[in-house]
């Protein structure tokens, strides 16, 4: 592809030519006909599995990641160190002891303490959500176990989790001030398995109780005693340990810019994942399609102007010590960054292009190669993605794609995160449209997105 | 109701007068408007649970089951003792070594023996079904791990049980044959889920190794292992324990027949379940869907001629020890049972009544009535449900309603069969057809069965 070579039939203001479109349109095609994200995303959790950073497997990962930048084909593929502290599960087990006896299926969440030598049994108070819980009088769950019951909705855009995801991070605090010695949080998900689903506690000040999230129909089971108005005893035996000191890395992947190599179009996902399932849907759907993306432009005869970089970051589950990181550069480096995205958000199709960051042209130009493909192109603003938070505070512009997020929270954060959820030409559709988007971004003339805040 | 009073719009030769079938369509309405059932397996699953014979719940379920049968009303409320041989699952673990290090989730197969003082580790050997496993040379097991990944397919009538259920029961000792350590088994299940199913394992004469399940999705990552053909090699840690001699006891309540006391309609289903779940779907929903029929017919203001029983089966699932001691009375004691059906297909809605034993009039009458809620009456013979088979061999005849049984094994056997599980519409429409069968066989006139064998 010859820049110019061709008459551009686009208004010159738009800055982006016939070529860059007809490329991009081939991408697109390309991806949809099989992007090898599958295989990546395959790869990944068949010989590296379940990846927790600071665990063993995580190190894996980083060696997995590099390899399979390498046998990409990527330009450059390197790493950065990510010091991080460390929470590992060491084992969780629950019971109902009054009034009847029941095993129930709990998990404790990320960064959680434990129990303590013996195990902890208490009455449990319940509350609908954590506006309730709140709402408790001071002292009033002295020596008691608080459950927060509030179900999770099942939407189109996932939009269901936000609602309930501060029980998860913020009841245990909000319970200890009120005496609690323990929290329990119906599982943040939408499905009715044995399963429950784990995510990060995040302490205040004061009182660390522990916290642990219990299965739907273990859920139930409380709700249809407690509903009964009968007193509830339960027995948590949890133990957790943390380490202050480990190094995971960051894994980077670069096609290099054709004469803009400084500037940087950043794709990325996390590579770890929670230590309960393989880590398909969170986040290997992600690393994989834009591994697959990045490789598809990197076969490109002709490399675009400016670095695609494909960042697949430390340790997003259990703190963004990984976004952090990489945050935390200097201003000329950050300033680099033309525009960002992340794939955060499971493995359903991209039915939306948030654009508002980018320059209107090449919004308009990418939102037309989109648009036969299932995605719309939006002038809004959503909110930044964990990994993309540190550099959007850095004034990086952004960009995102919403996905169909139905059946994500099915699996999110479960043992049940494995490959068979993952819905491959879904992948390739996801693949085709940061491909695309990163494509496109690195070619155009003029500024790429707006302008930084 | 007096019989006789009104003229029978019924042939003579039917036997089956129009009060009847007024009584039979007011019990099949009022079960569809709310049988019970649903508290009754709510009330089962919440206040006992998991109650596997042998265990302590087990004892808990008795008491239940008896408490229940008074409160209901029944005219007569007694047990009978089921001394059998305990098994018990101690623990179970087991990890992917070689070529990429996972935890895998298993569940050991009900009888299973452990695998020792040691974890056993071994190469796993992939067969596609039973049959392949059983055309292995002598001797090529030798210290390898069978493991059977046959699917099973979903079907409306459960039908895809039957294919591959051998290789759970059977597996092990064909596998042991030829010189293998251990049997693995992909879960008989068709969901998706990380929850292996257990279901029990019958030894042959020969050495004993000991069986496990494996969750599909871990089933799916030995598949994807092993077709890469690398060499895969599996340790597994199973402890199980046995004790000779427990006394367990069926259940059984009775409404008193109107005249003829001592002939006997039976409606049952088995009142343990497995260890994973709380056994609503197997087969909590046969005891509730049962015991809400019989108290229907309990309430009728004139109870029908013949005597209804349901008969909660022990230990249906580690050896219908409950059935055989049921079955193992005098000749005369069994010869008084006109007929019989058991409910232990799960909570889906009966589609077809297999009526082949029943006297055609009353087949034909009862298939009227159950006509507007769905059901079919065929004159076509099932083969006995695992309760029935030992009364079956006795010459007692037996009816069967067929059930959807399209998502039943998505949870059959593993800590999934909770009472979510349970559609309560579809468990009244189950009551119904048992209450309408039990009613009519209980009050016609003439022989109920065609002929016993």
């Amino acid at each position: 592809m010859l820049l110019g070579a061709t008459m551009s039939t686009v208004p010159a203001h738009a800055q982006v030519s016939t070529d860059v479109i007809i490329t991009a349109e081939a991408l697109r095609d390309r991806a949809m006909a099989g992007s090898g994200a599958f295989s990546i995303v395959e790869s990944l959790t068949t010989e590296v599995g379940a990846r927790m950073s600071g665990s063993p497997a995580d190190a894996r990962a980083v060696s997995w990641a590099k390899a399979k930048f390498t046998a990409l084909g990527y330009d450059r593929v390197y790493t950065e160190p990510v010091v991080h502290q460390v929470w590992r599960r060491d084992h969780e087990t629950a019971q109902i002891v009054l009034p009847y006896p029941h095993q129930i299926t709990i998990t404790a969440l990320g960064g959680s303490v434990g129990t303590g030598a013996q195990p902890l049994s208490a009455e449990v108070v319940r509350f609908a959500s954590i506006a309730e819980l709140k709402g408790a009088p001071p002292a009033s769950l002295k020596g008691k176990i608080a459950f927060i019951s509030a179900r999770m909705e099942r939407q189109l855009d996932g939009g269901g989790y936000a609602p309930v995801v501060a029980g998860r991070t913020d009841g245990a605090s909000i319970a200890a001030e009120k005496g609690a010695v323990a929290l329990l949080v119906r599982s943040l998900g939408t499905d009715n398995n044995r399963l429950p689903h784990t995510g990060s506690v995040i302490y205040a000040t004061g009182r660390r109780i522990p916290a642990a999230a219990v299965s739907a129909p273990d859920a139930n089971l409380l709700d249809t005693m407690l509903g009964n108005s009968q007193h509830v005893d339960v027995k948590l035996d949890i133990a957790t340990s943390t380490a202050t000191h480990y190094s995971s890395e960051n894994v980077i992947g670069e096609i290099t810019g054709r004469d803009l190599k400084e500037d940087v179009i950043l794709i990325g996902a996390h590579l770890d994942s929670w230590d309960l399932g393989t880590g398909a849907v969170d986040d290997g759907a992600g690393v994989a399609l834009t591994m697959a993306a990045g490789k598809m432009i990197q076969d490109l005869p002709v490399h675009p102007r400016r670095t695609v970089r494909v960042v697949l970051f430390a340790n997003e589950e259990l703190g963004y010590d990984g976004a952090r990181v990489y945050a935390d550069k200097d201003a000329s480096t950050i300033e680099h960054h033309k525009i960002a995205a992340e794939s955060d958000w499971g493995t359903g199709r991209a039915y939306m292009f948030r654009s508002a960051a980018l320059n209107p042209a090449l919004a308009s130009a990418i939102g037309k190669v989109l648009a036969p493909i299932g995605i719309t192109t939006e002038r809004i603003q959503g909110t930044p993605g964990p990994d993309l938070g540190a550099l959007a505070k850095k004034g990086v512009p952004w960009v995102q794609f919403a996905q169909d997020a139905t059946t994500m929270f099915d699996y999110h954060h479960s043992a049940n995160d494995t490959l068979d959820k993952i819905d491959a030409a879904a992948l390739d559709q996801n693949a085709a449209a940061y491909a695309v988007f990163a494509y496109m971004s690195a070619e155009m003339s003029g500024d790429v997105a707006k302008k930084s805040k």
